[in-house]
């Protein structure tokens, strides 16, 4: 029986889904710009690439964009380190929309052109109801049945921009297995915000994207409810990096792993934002916000001005917020305990897993691992112990960085070398073996 | 065929939902609230006006109410200027309540009293699941054809204040358009937080509403799929008007353009709300908030505390949360770039807008949209220059405002004097007419 | 006809969901927790206790664990004073487990154990879509029939961990009352954020759980449309009870009114918060944080620094955030107004509630409360005086916080005495009496 829970596809985890445009006006070569990402390798290739036939080529150039994605891919195909799918037309609304998606995806997959062979499946955009999610994947079940390929064999992702195809995700589950349709087929829910506000008929006062949690909440667990993988839409202040590495947290928070990227340098902060970081750190709660503790010499620091702290004869002064309070040792230890937490490296991950699993070996179902710090205020310094209780639950959530790291391993191997530098070789050896 | 998100009726956008008793004991003449709101014109008048026959009117006078409204609306209805929508009583619990507002319906409803030609739809508190919706459809229905009517012609509008009625929004989109039902009348989806709150046995410590950002997500998304207007329920904390206006920021940043209204004040606050302002503003992002800058002889001045910038000889400190950075002019920009946003006036959407509407004419499919300012803090000036690039996408997304004006304007000829005044007839006029 | 928002079951509201491992290895009596646990009473004792036979005991404990349940639960189910609802073994993906989870169920029902007359119902962990819920319900109905009990007299409650159980609670509503399953045995809806966390592969810095506001709105939702009652889950830094306290806050915000417990000053913890504070309290809103103010021989005095207060000769000077402003006593009293709120104690919600009850005898509809206090901040006094209006829809919100306490007050005799040392017996009898 065919759980809908259960991937049908390779790559467990997709980090980044980079666009291209297929063909620009008034190049020499109009198809210059693919033929560059399809030269990407390593931390700065996506995971998925999209040869955008959409939004990012002009309609004017869109037949031609579909003849340089079989001349690119058919040529540079087999070296792209990540998976490839083209995005093409599609509008649930336009019925002649539609049609020239369909003879895109036809002149794309024809076995002739070399290309489909390295082609792992199509972007849908502008998807609504699930009824139209179905007339997509007929349309590619009969580009399969008439180029001969096996039906399912093209993998059919959908971007996420209405009302409607938000609902859909919701159906998705139920719809898929059903023995009149291949959503078996589904593999990536993306989220595309820009398109979905003008749907929704949302405004902000300065024109930037609203946040849309519920949105992405429900992209994700659609995701998870059907086995599929969620990602993210773009993020078009481009100079902004920090802004990206946020909304990058803030999805993974929803369970949402990948995300849009608009260039190569997105490409590598999104490759590398959801690895577990090279070093741990310690955060401290000031006023309500997180601030990461400088490390220096084994103390981790702490030189704001929100938070200060003296020691008296017997005991130590806390100042915070405007509020002053004194202290014992003890007590001031455990209100640290209260205000800090730590962020585990790679390597503290794999520590805690191997350790569990040992323990779990031995008959033991909870083991206390323990974080210990010296913190410094003011020239003040405390040495704190923070315990944490971790059980099989425990074990299974911190596994989900590890999976990731070893889909990522596994599926990229021209990532490895960077992989090797930015861990040291022996904490990716460990890593790629711990777990179940 | 029948689109679900095709919309049914004249207003594309409602801004103000304003209710009113329909009868008062005490007073000599019951309808006196009544006759005062039918007198409301230009921006201190609703979009739809909602005679309220349920909560607003005492239930021993509802009788009376149902009454007053044909008096009113018979004398007043041909020139109000908004909608009218009288509200009757329903609830998904108790069928007798659903007589009653079957019989209230029908009571203004009956051609005899001469009010009906002036009255739009029908709004039907406390709803339930989707089948209790086609109760109140199929009663609209009855009253329709044994008063001559045309079937469909009178609107149906929901309170949405159940689990169920948030629920039921999921379903609409694929029951409207069924041959057994004219759902195809739905107009409004508005939330009743009141009555929201306690059917979800809420609570907060002093009582006040619970902010629902769920619920106001799906009600928009709901309007979305199928073609209707989300309207958000009472504020009402009638003193607080910025408090007022963050609301229906808010909103909008989910696609929710119109909230209710309980007084003419709230009502011209909500209509001028969502337009776009006569003049376009500076923020500055300060500790997490913006703060809109003082214009003052072509200077952006930030007057406060918490960000000082002071000259060195070869650059510039400045001071932030405690954080003191030296930095070159050229990181300075930078750094104040990215704490400004900019708000843009109807003036300025219009000259974008035209501006790429030219482009494209020209067959260019992106430009680079230019503002500028120079900022003052601490007498210290700095210039800046913003690009923001537009493709047909900002284009579309930035045209929601403006697609809003144009039906306001189209609608409500009585608010062309106030609308002049506010942003001068030269861009009203251009604002009219631009988009596509 | 059934309706599936009436209640079908003794408990209108839960605060407390109490687990506790059914067997722990290494003890000369592996049931001593239960034993200790089946002998709580009063305010330590929770509303549901939920001797579980799942995650908290070990996979090899299991067997022992059913047994121990039989044991403890027919020696001491009959005084214990909340209802008990073992957990037992189930998984939506594993045939082999659902068995377990089958006979396990089928051992603790088993009439000659003595057990299953205290049984008040099962409570099924780790359920998928609403399929997976109605395998669980028939393996109930088939204990039932072997075991002579009446069909639907044991309740099940269902741990929420999934999408896909996400996803079901928005249908359970049409498929509670269908005649091919005994849905309407449903009572609890549980959220687990630890495998919910693993279920949509999310994942934080630090490893805490993700805050998921969308899954606990769609839960209290689910709840609602159902007529069941929403419990959140585990809160697992059991030293930080203010942190407890908080989410309790924000849950109850959302409706959702039940928590997860891990030791019984949780549940004491748990008990309390969401019944009316003893004493009323005044806040004060100051930089966007609420502050309560210190009750001080009849003044409520601020006695932080972010806010500061000075006479002049005609009137007196605000400074706050940066910000100073000169007002006049008028002023500064509107300016007070809109920075205070009250927080009513169970006295004060008393007080108004027979207030509006005497003027609705009385035939009016709405009155105005009236709070007053006096302010001090920087040793100058303000007298404020806050009027609120009460309409049915105010009273009828406002009687959550009573409806709870009387269903509380009913069930729960155990803890009348805590309760008349809290309030006062004088204002625990009217609030026993107030309200339809």
């Amino acid at each position: 029986m065919t759980d809908p829970t259960e991937r049908h596809y390779d790559r467990e985890f997709v980090r980044t889904f980079f666009t291209t445009p297929t063909a620009v006006e008034g190049e020499d070569d109009s198809a210059k710009m693919l033929r560059s990402a399809a030269g990407l390798r390593g931390i700065k290739a996506p995971d998925v690439w999209v040869p955008d036939n959409e939004d990012a080529t002009a309609p004017s150039m869109r037949a031609e964009g579909a003849r340089n994605i079989v001349d690119v891919v058919s040529d540079h195909g087999a070296d792209f380190p990540g998976e490839i799918h083209p995005r093409v037309v599609w509008h649930r609304e336009r019925p002649s929309t539609r049609r020239r998606g369909f003879e895109q995806m036809r002149t794309i997959a024809d076995p002739e052109g070399g290309a489909v062979e390295h082609i792992d499946g199509f972007v849908i955009p502008e998807v609504g109801d699930i009824d139209d999610w179905k007339k997509a994947d007929e349309a590619i079940t009969i580009v399969e049945h008439e180029h001969g390929l096996d039906e399912g064999s093209l993998s059919m992702s959908v971007i996420v921009e209405s009302g409607e195809a938000e609902l859909a995700m919701g159906d998705l589950r139920e719809e898929v297995g059903k023995p009149s349709n291949n959503l078996e087929r589904m593999f990536l829910l993306v989220d595309g915000e820009v398109d979905y506000t003008k749907d929704m008929r949302a405004m902000t006062p300065t024109g930037e994207l609203p946040p849309w949690p519920e949105l992405r909440h429900n992209t994700s667990r659609g995701a998870s409810a059907a086995g599929l993988v969620a990602v993210d839409g773009p993020y078009d202040d481009i100079r902004d990096v920090e802004g990206y590495r946020q909304r990058m947290r803030d999805n993974r928070a929803k369970g949402m792993t990948g995300i849009w990227s608009l260039t190569p340098e997105q490409v590598e902060v999104a490759n590398t934002a959801p690895l577990p970081p090279e070093t741990g750190s310690w955060l401290l709660d000031v006023g309500g916000r997180e601030v990461e503790l400088d490390a220096d010499g084994g103390r981790q620091v702490y030189d704001g001005d929100d938070l200060s702290l003296s020691e008296t004869g017997d005991g130590y002064v806390l100042r915070a917020g405007g509020d002053e309070r004194e202290l014992s040792e003890e007590e001031l230890r455990e209100e640290l305990l209260d205000r800090t937490s730590y962020v585990p490296s790679m390597n503290d991950i794999v520590d805690s897993m191997e350790e569990f699993e040992a323990a779990k070996e031995a008959g033991k179902g909870a083991i206390a691992m323990t974080q210990s710090a010296t913190l410094e205020i003011d020239g003040v310094t405390v040495d704190l112990s923070k315990d944490r209780m971790w059980d099989e639950a425990t074990y299974q959530a911190a596994q989900t960085p590890i999976t990731l790291f070893q889909d990522v391993y596994e599926h990229r191997p021209d990532q490895h070398d960077e992989l090797a530098e930015k861990y040291g070789s022996d904490v990716v050896e460990r890593a790629t073996n711990v777990g179940d």
